[in-house]
């Protein structure tokens, strides 16, 4: 395969099964399953990876993320969200039933009975509850009302999404585990067993209290990124994912490179010291990025030449991914053109 | 066509055609061409209907945009960026030649020998200058020794881009103004016509000072955004996308969508009030924003019921349409597909 014109989305092969089996080894010394969230690749090749490493099943965010990847073989599916289940989705859920074991989220009594109603058994929910990242999820000694609400509950689940903070990881797992604590005891209170307690984000991975916790959904770990970098999760040397990009432009003695925010996305979380990094250029931010330019100050290093190529590590590869249809995979023999099958399925 | 599945990008027809023709009448009336930016859209049929409305061409921002668009009969295309042209490069721009007359931007002398070389007469050129946005564009007084140095340049551009800034402007189109003035003057200086002064942004575009500048290129104003109603360009009556959403979650007595920034895009800027707005609720925020959720602060409205719709305004359309396969055209009698062409042509 030739080579792509730039900007384009470079897998590093080695990287990213070195970032594969460390987190497969952690789960299973711990005794955990682990369910990697494929919204971060949202790739079949990377996905079989995960699967053939150990991977108890997948995590998705959307009904049309599980479709492609149900279509695809993947046998094993939770749908991580609080779906509100209408008609359509009802029915796109029931196929789906035929061809995978389907969990969804639910974070509400309301919620919870309305999917019971139009969905009877033909999938099971793990009940959301919210540890400190308040976006969905409810309490967690709230968590059997929703589980008695009319759909089958086989346990709870939560996001430490707070884990995305400077130095947060690990008041985050903690509150991870009291939330998911209470909310398995509120279950079994009320009759109902709490198979699954789920939990896990790429920040506070390795913090998660497996002694709560029966498993993980870590999604970004398998290629990180900038976020990553900048929280201190891993270093430069476990980012396996770049967008490799041309220098177009010394206009004002400054670097500009052609990716811009349609390949980087535009997410600049607050801690975040620029738009992106540059893998060869620790030293170096981008300071200004929009739709097609990304400006870089290089900290006083020699502009690299136009024409010549960086790599640029966004700064949440999950919304990078996600602008592409194919990520190439180096595997030291030339690229390979591995498809983003699950691209663009926001529903 | 049934309803999609939210979250899915709706663009009000009336509102739409509306923004067009106030455009293409301002720009008639001051007796410059309208060149649209339809990197914002990157649709065959709004692209149609703007170029029946008067424009005398397209802009883009990529040699692929530029395919999609000519391949589809837009005969007239400015591809406004620095492009640096490889020999993969070269062999699309003159594929593209065939069918369209192209224009490139260039801002060096290096990038416009290198494209002179390799591309012949085959495109022209507008040499960028730096208006004050300083992002790509030489310095205005230098723009000679960019017209000189290979490729034919038929006149200069700017993006004014610092227009996007809370009263900006106004100084922007001066800006503008002043630079467009000193890089046509270094160019009649050196022997070559400036049939082309190009300039306009959605923000600055009823400053641009059209004695000056022979022609438009906005983007944004055909739909509109949060940020233009923040930036106090239009108001919320003149948005014409927004995204259909789902309300999945009361959890903590917060309205909770299904439309994250995997659909709205995760822009915001420094000005930006929040993620994004609710048409309806003018005093709604957007406070918190993950790939799959829009945490929504209703400034105390009742919260409308779980598995109810309701419109949000994304912060920037250009990167949220980017993100979907197809817009949904509402002309008042159900909604119409229009796939989004040049979605993901970053190269």
């Amino acid at each position: 395969m030739s080579t792509p014109p730039t900007p384009y989305l470079r897998v590093d092969v080695a990287r990213l099964r070195s970032n594969i089996e460390s987190a497969a080894a952690r789960a299973a010394a711990a005794g955990v399953t682990l369910r990697p969230h494929v919204k971060t690749h949202k790739c079949l090749e990377i996905a079989r990876m995960q699967v053939e490493a150990g991977a108890s099943g997948i995590t998705v965010a959307t009904i049309g993320e599980a479709e492609v990847f149900a279509e695809a073989g993947f046998d094993d599916v939770f749908i991580a969200y609080p779906l509100w289940v209408d008609d359509a989705a009802a029915e796109r859920l029931r196929t789906l039933a035929d061809r995978a074991r389907v969990t969804i989220g639910v974070d509400s009594p309301a919620g919870a009975a309305n999917a019971g109603r139009r969905l009877g058994d033909r999938v099971s929910a793990l009940v959301e509850v919210d540890s400190g990242h308040h976006r969905s999820g409810g309490p967690p000694e709230r968590a059997a009302d929703v589980a008695r609400a009319g759909v089958e509950v086989r346990g709870v689940f939560t996001f430490p999404g707070h884990s995305y903070a400077p130095g947060g990881r690990a008041a985050a797992a903690q509150d991870e585990a009291r939330a998911l604590t209470v909310a398995a005891g509120a279950l079994r209170a009320a009759g109902i067993e709490p198979r699954v307690v789920s939990g896990g984000s790429t920040p506070s991975l390795a913090a998660s209290d497996t002694d709560v916790l029966t498993e993980l959904r870590p999604g970004v770990y398998v290629v990180n990124d900038a976020q990553q970098w900048e929280l201190g999760t891993v270093g430069p040397e476990h980012v396996a994912l770049t967008c490799r990009a041309t220098v177009v432009s010394h206009a004002g003695g400054r670097l500009v490179l052609d990716s811009g925010s349609k390949v980087l996305g535009a997410d600049r979380a607050t801690y975040a010291s620029g738009h992106g990094r540059l893998l060869e250029h620790p030293e170096a931010r981008v300071v200004q990025l929009s739709e097609h330019h990304a400006v870089v100050d290089l900290a006083g290093a020699p502009l690299p030449a136009l024409g010549s190529q960086v790599d640029v590590v966004p700064n949440h590869v999950c919304n990078a991914v996600n602008l592409v249809d194919d990520l190439w995979a180096d595997g030291g023999d030339g690229l390979v053109r591995w498809p983003v099958a699950g691209r663009g399925r926001n529903s």
